[in-house]
């Protein structure tokens, strides 16, 4: 007997993503596929854009859903903006931040990496010191939330601070969006990108995107093309505006699903759901600490959405993970590179951030640590 | 009143896709999303693989899904196996032949285009004689259904002129895989790529691809890194081989709709589809030509799921295509590039390549021609 969809037994998730995803979303996902010209699916797409536009905080005309999962939105942010050549300036204390160098140096780009240890932010001061270091740099980029260390990184000062160096500022918003805020416009965000499974409780599949109007004038101003066809905002935009242009088949059914989640949102609202992210996720990490768990991102600047704790003493984080999959069904995720085997990484992301997941999950931890 | 995904209008899709999706595709997409490191994910996504072997008729380790579309793959085909320098033999007849010459660039490969008009085949006597005057060329790449013009690319004959000119043979097979035999390994292709909406009849969002062990060793070789992070498939070997290292968060509930794709068409059987496609695509073109319609494909190498016909003398496309849209419920496509405005794409595809899509598509022309 081969597998089949249909019997797959369902998790509870609460690790770093995907996060649970509501039956209405689902739901939507499962209406019948029209054509990615259709007139209807047209206004279906502009509106999930300017719906995005919402959650991003932007006016950025070009903000919509890249193709792919977060990393092909990671990899579009940075094609397009980051020519050969070009000095970027990217701040490393987790795995994605050391994604974001790897990827900027695959384009060509001279990177001078920022490092903070992992679990704690990266201050200001070192991005002023690396601009000062480097007043040729054209791109700074960093991770507003940071899912393998569960770091939330502010934003503002280091707005400011790329656009007085005459940089653009790129931020990776994918555990962020739709759980913290993120606003685009306010912070000098040039470029940010994120994910449709985490705090927007929609499968993976899509990832939102958004460039100002300074990244859009980069792009056109290009010495050479971008690498990426497939990425290439200035080809999409001829899809995407009045012109309609064929570029490539958009994924109509994730298109459906991220819709109904932002939707939902939207019947939330967003300063709503920030607060229940807060609340829920405070409430785990009090809870936890309880314990005997330590807090591995640095106080006050922990993310609500996303807890990465250190366990008690003596105690394998593996075995008890799989444990709490295979007996309550519940998935959480382990560390990341350094972390690895050190810590779990807890997510109440999106639809999944509820006092009652709480529970749950705090029951089952006492069992298997009983 | 915003728009809502439950008030979407479903269509007929016979254009050049999307394709009808079933009941059973989209009702699998709308089960419970599992974490891309869940075992029972894990299992069903190998089975995924396995089944997408069966169907691109290879034995290649490396057969797997993309987390993007059609292009993405086409563009993970040529980031792949091109190097910057390397000399690219690209057979130009319609879109996507032109879109692979336009990637190999942005790659920096050194591409020489081998044309013929469109609607007609790529001769292997020009791809020998393109590989006579560069003996350094590294790739050559064709389209094997090129879905801007209804033609069938033969494949043998160029997968054995490619390889006794040591050089890779990319093919896409967007429009082919799983409405006319591809057979990888009988061909000698060293990638072939595809995409989930055309003739598998699962949505678009999924490119399946297939990498032999002698484009693996290229792309294990290479002087340089793949540009692509995302789509470098020596790191995707991390996830889909037994270390299971995260890579990128795939897309679980597109890969359930293709899995539950594959197992219709496993039911089916290959052959018995391929059959049902040419049949009913052959009795299309067939009723098309007594109604005056001409066939823009060279005889003799005309896709049966793709049909692409020159309308009657005197008649606009456009204003009937949307009357077909508008009064009947039946997507089509019109010509891309030199063909705009020129004839109609009629897809029928998967799901869609029936009989009964036939009988309604010409009842619904003969009113809008009458």
């Amino acid at each position: 007997m081969s597998i089949r969809v249909h019997d797959l037994e369902p998790r509870l998730l609460l690790g770093p993503g995907p996060s649970p995803v509501p039956d209405r979303v689902l739901q939507a996902m499962a209406r019948p596929t029209l054509g990615h010209l259709d007139p209807q699916f047209l206004q279906l797409m502009d509106d999930v854009n300017e719906r995005l536009r919402g959650v991003f905080g932007t006016k950025n005309r070009m903000t919509f859903p890249v193709s792919g999962t977060g990393s092909a939105a990671m990899e579009a942010s940075l094609a397009n903006v980051v020519e050969p050549g070009d000095t970027v300036v990217v701040g490393v204390n987790g795995v994605f931040g050391t994604r974001l160098a790897e990827m900027a140096r695959r384009m060509g780009g001279e990177v001078v990496e920022v490092e903070a240890d992992w679990g704690r932010i990266i201050e200001p001061d070192q991005i002023e010191d690396a601009l000062g270091a480097h007043p040729e740099a054209a791109v700074v980029a960093v991770v507003a939330a940071e899912t393998s260390t569960g770091v939330r990184q502010p934003l503002d000062e280091i707005g400011r601070l790329a656009h007085a160096h005459d940089a653009m500022l790129v931020v990776d918003t994918v555990t962020a969006l739709g759980g913290t805020p993120v606003e685009v416009d306010l912070n000098g965000v040039d470029v940010a990108y994120s994910g449709t499974q985490k705090c927007l409780g929609v499968p993976p599949g899509l990832a939102p995107i958004s460039f100002s109007k300074q990244a859009i004038d980069k792009v056109e101003a290009r010495a050479t093309p971008v690498q990426s066809w497939y990425l290439d905002v200035s080809l999409l935009a001829g899809y995407l505006g009045s012109e309609r242009r064929y570029h490539h088949t958009a994924p109509i059914n994730m298109m459906y699903g991220l819709h109904e989640g932002l939707v939902a949102l939207g019947e939330e609202g967003a300063q709503a759901r920030y607060a229940r992210h807060a609340r829920v996720g405070g409430r785990l990490q009090e809870e936890l600490e309880e314990r005997g768990f330590r807090m591995f991102a640095q106080e006050g600047y922990r993310l609500p959405q996303l807890t990465a704790a250190e366990l008690p003493d003596g105690l394998e984080e593996g075995p008890l993970r799989r444990r709490l999959l295979d007996e309550h069904g519940i998935e959480i995720g382990g560390g990341l590179g350094p972390a690895k085997g050190k810590l779990w990484r807890i997510g109440l992301m999106g639809f999944g951030a509820t006092d009652e997941n709480v529970d749950r999950l705090l029951s089952a931890i006492d069992q298997v640590l009983a």
